[in-house]
C-alpha cells in the first residue's frame, strides 16, 4: 500500500477580495487557520490599474487580459510583487501564519517564457515553463506558507506578468507528486452560477460536459471561462479536488462543503 | 579547537548604484561570482522619490532620513519590496545566482517596532527588534541567496521602512554565531575619504579614534556618519571585517583589498 500523502491546500484569492479591506481581512483570518501545508496565490485587484492611471500608464485589456508593456510591467511588479504581496504577508504574520512572499523569480520557483507574438502581442506576459516543486516543498517542510504574486521571470532576467488563475493551477499540478492537493479558487461569488444574474444559483458539482454546455449557452462567460479551463486542467493533471467558492466560505470549501466542486469526465 | 566557521559575505548596495543601470549590471555580475554564502541588502535609490512625485506623495527628509507617512509607506513597499527587489532577483537568476527576494516580513526574518514619536515623528519607520538568524541560515544552507529590501514589519501586521545600512549591520551581526561574517558596504565612492572633495583620498584603514576626529573636523559628515556608526557597531558586535568600497571593487573588497577597512579601538 502506498503511504498516504499529506494534504496541501493551494488557495487562490481574487483581485476583488484584495480590493475590499474588510473582506480581505476576514479571508486572511480564515486562511491563517487552515491546518496543514498551504499556499496562497493572489491576484492584483484594481490597485494596479489605479496606480497605472496616476502614473499615466495606459491600461489595455484584450478578452479581460492585460497587455503588459514595459511601463505596465513596472507597475505590476511594484503593485503585485511589492504593495499587495508584502501587505498580505505582514497581515498573515500578525495571525502567526509564517508567510513568505514570493514571485516566480524568488528561489526560481516559477520560470516562464515571454509569450510569442501572434495575432496579439501581449507584451511582457509569461507562459509558465517550469515550477520548482522540490524548492516549494522545502519551504512547506520548514513550516513556511508561500504567498505567491502572479509574476514570473525568464532566462534573460526579465520579470513577466502571469495570470493568477494559471499560476495557481500550475503550482497545484506541480505538487501532486508529493501531496494530495486541493485547489480552491476564492472570489466574490458563491461558486459557478447556473444563472449569472442569480447569485444563489450555485452549481454544487460541475462536470466537464456540463461546463461545455453552459459555455455554449453563454451562462458561463468572460473571465469565468479561462478560470474553469485552468481548473479542469488541474483536475486532469492529478489535483485531487478543485473548488470555486466565495472568499468567506474558505473553511468549508477546503472540505468541498461549499461552492462549486468540479468533476472531470 | 573550535571548528572553523564558514565565511558569509553580507553585501549592501547603495541607492546610487541601483539608479545607474550600467553600474548596477556590472555590480550584479560581480556579486553573482562571489563564492560561498552571501546576502545582498539593497537601498532604494531615487526611483521611490520619483514615483512618489508622480503619485503626488510628498517626500520629506530630516537629516537625510525619509519621513514615512502612510502614502509614502505604500510607495516604498511597492518600489523597494517590488520593483527594485524583484528586478535584482530576476537579473541575479539570469547569472545563475539562486536569489530569493525578501523583506523583513517574509518568513519573519527581520521584525521591528514602529519608532516611538519623540522630538521628530518619523512615521512608519521600523527600529529592528529581532533578526531570525536560524531562518536566514536555513535559506543559506539550501544554497539560496537572500536579497533583502530595507523593509520590516511589526506585530500588528504593518510594513515599516528601515534604513538599509542598519538592516545590513543588523543582519550581519545576527549571523556571527554561525559564520565568519564580512560586511561590505558598496556605494559610488572608493571608500571613506580624508578629503570629501578628493575622490582618491581613500583611507585604507580607519579606526574608531580616527573616525571621531574626522567627524569633529567635518571631513566625515551627512549620510556617512550613520553609515559608519552602523559599521563600527557591527565590528563591535562580532562581525569579522567591515569594508566600505566602490561598487566596482566588490571582488577585492570581500578580501579587504580595496576601499576602507574599519578597525575597532
Amino acid at each position: 500500500m502506498m503511504p498516504t500523502k499529506p494534504t496541501l491546500n493551494v488557495i487562490k484569492i481574487g483581485g476583488n477580495i484584495i480590493d475590499d479591506p474588510a473582506a480581505c481581512k476576514a479571508f486572511l483570518r480564515a486562511f491563517a487557520s487552515v491546518a496543514g501545508a498551504k499556499i496562497l496565490i493572489h491576484g492584483g485587484g484594481k490597485i494596479a490599474t489605479q496606480i497605472a492611471e496616476k502614473l499615466h500608464v495606459e491600461t489595455q485589456l484584450i478578452d479581460g487580459r492585460r497587455i503588459t508593456n514595459l511601463p505596465m510591467l513596472d507597475v505590476v511588479t511594484m503593485v503585485y510583487g511589492g504593495l499587495v504581496n508584502k501587505n498580505l504577508v505582514a497581515q498573515l504574520q500578525a495571525h502567526l501564519c509564517h508567510a513568505i512572499g514570493l514571485t516566480g523569480a524568488d528561489a526560481g520557483i516559477v520560470k516562464a517564457i515571454k509569450r510569442p507574438v501572434g495575432a496579439v502581442d501581449y507584451g511582457f506576459v509569461g507562459d509558465i515553463e517550469a515550477v520548482d516543486a522540490p524548492q516549494i516543498g522545502r519551504f512547506l517542510s520548514q513550516g513556511l506558507v508561500p504567498v505567491i504574486a502572479p509574476l514570473t521571470y525568464d532566462a534573460t532576467g526579465t520579470m513577466l506578468n502571469t495570470n493568477a488563475d494559471t499560476m495557481a493551477s500550475a503550482v497545484a499540478v506541480a505538487l501532486v507528486g508529493d501531496f494530495n492537493v486541493n485547489l480552491v479558487y476564492c472570489f466574490e461569488k458563491k461558486g459557478v452560477l447556473n444563472d449569472p444574474n442569480d447569485d444563489d444559483s450555485v452549481i454544487s458539482t460541475l462536470d466537464f460536459a456540463h461546463f461545455k454546455t453552459l459555455k455554449a449557452t453563454g451562462a458561463i462567460n468572460k473571465g469565468m471561462i479561462p478560470k474553469l479551463d485552468n481548473a479542469f486542467g488541474a483536475l486532469q493533471n492529478g489535483v485531487a479536488n478543485v473548488t470555486i467558492c466565495h472568499a468567506h466560505q474558505l473553511e468549508q470549501a477546503t472540505q468541498q462543503l461549499a461552492g462549486t466542486t468540479l468533476k472531470y469526465g
